[in-house]
């Protein structure tokens, strides 16, 4: 693996808008829009999941095939969020920095672990 | 804004991954559990645009209540992308930039060109 | 249109155990896979109004392909409903009853009329 | 349960078109939005079941709490699926028959029986 070279966001989104600019994409790219582009291709990752153990699901790294297919849709996925950020002016990195710290202190390492209903229903 | 620096990706992924060590979560870790998650976050940004026009849509860029919303569920479903990818061995970049060498040749321009029906059925 | 005579719930539940069955397949019939199957199929209908106006979205009803497309769609999230229903044992005509009295009481009238904000932040 | 009467599906119908009728709600149904919703709704179930085993996600039967909270989300998602059947003029019992048989071609008890993987990718 390589991805231990930091990923320049800023970049990919600029590919991303002059991709859609070029094919007069933009109109059908309304935030609303792009929500519901973002929720289909999760549900298409989703797919690949549904009849699978938890178990299978884990060992679903052994088969080139179908890890081909999840990275297509990550990527899909990924795309669409960062199309969705740079529409609203979203600093994704800072909204995620935020999020991990709201997150800490909802749920203190004393009182979440290992629970799943903590987890669940903090 | 200052989303110019690249961002860790890798480091981000650490810092999640003993987030759910501390917390003795990666028992609800599958794969499988995570793509549900993922699905989860993303309706609750669906959430937000619902019963907007598009138009409205794009003004919410103009609530920072709503903003301050859309950010974080921004940010969680980035948190959980980058979650399962680390899970599964994932490069994200390199998924993204052989995703969009895809969609290029997919959907030449010539072709694509403003169209909603060429973009919706290739 | 011929909907006016009652639907028969619990026979079609009946049909779909014995398509199950006969299948072997209730082994992936976890109320846990239903939901997730429920969630990739209404992506289904979702991924059909994507790029849409909501004024194309009305106007579908004169495409006989995309209406027939949208008719399999409703008819697989309904059967997964009323298997999971099956399932969970829940009375769904009953339980859509009681959400009728309870969402009248959450929305009265006189507050909620012509409120997109109402409506969506009760 | 008494689920064994018909359900009067054309009579739920017209007591949520009143309903939306009489708070002007009308004007946010359409078939775009009413996806949407759809999807939230079916997503707020798949919460309940996101960090639960299979198993756990059966013996969910045992907890009256949690099973009033999964029959309310089951109500909403169907009450908006009948919502949408009816604004674009959807015969559910007929599609739902339809569904079944083409179900039964497309997956004939000989090859599909017990089979995971037929069942996914048929």
């Amino acid at each position: 693996m390589r991805y231990n070279t930091p990923m320049d966001i800023k970049h990919i989104q600029e590919t991303l808008r002059a991709f859609a600019d070029e094919r007069d994409w933009d109109q059908f790219h309304s935030p609303k829009n792009l929500a519901m582009a973002l929720s289909v291709e999760v549900s298409e990752l989703l797919e690949i999941f549904q009849w699978l153990t938890e178990r299978q699901s884990c060992d679903i790294v052994n088969s080139e095939r179908d890890m081909k297919d999840i990275e297509q849709e990550v990527a899909d996925i990924f795309i669409y969020l960062l199309r969705l950020s740079d529409k609203l002016g979203i600093d994704i990195e800072r909204a995620v920095t935020e999020k991990i710290a709201i997150n800490a202190a909802k749920y203190p390492v004393a009182k979440a672990k290992g629970s799943a209903k903590k987890y669940n229903k903090p």
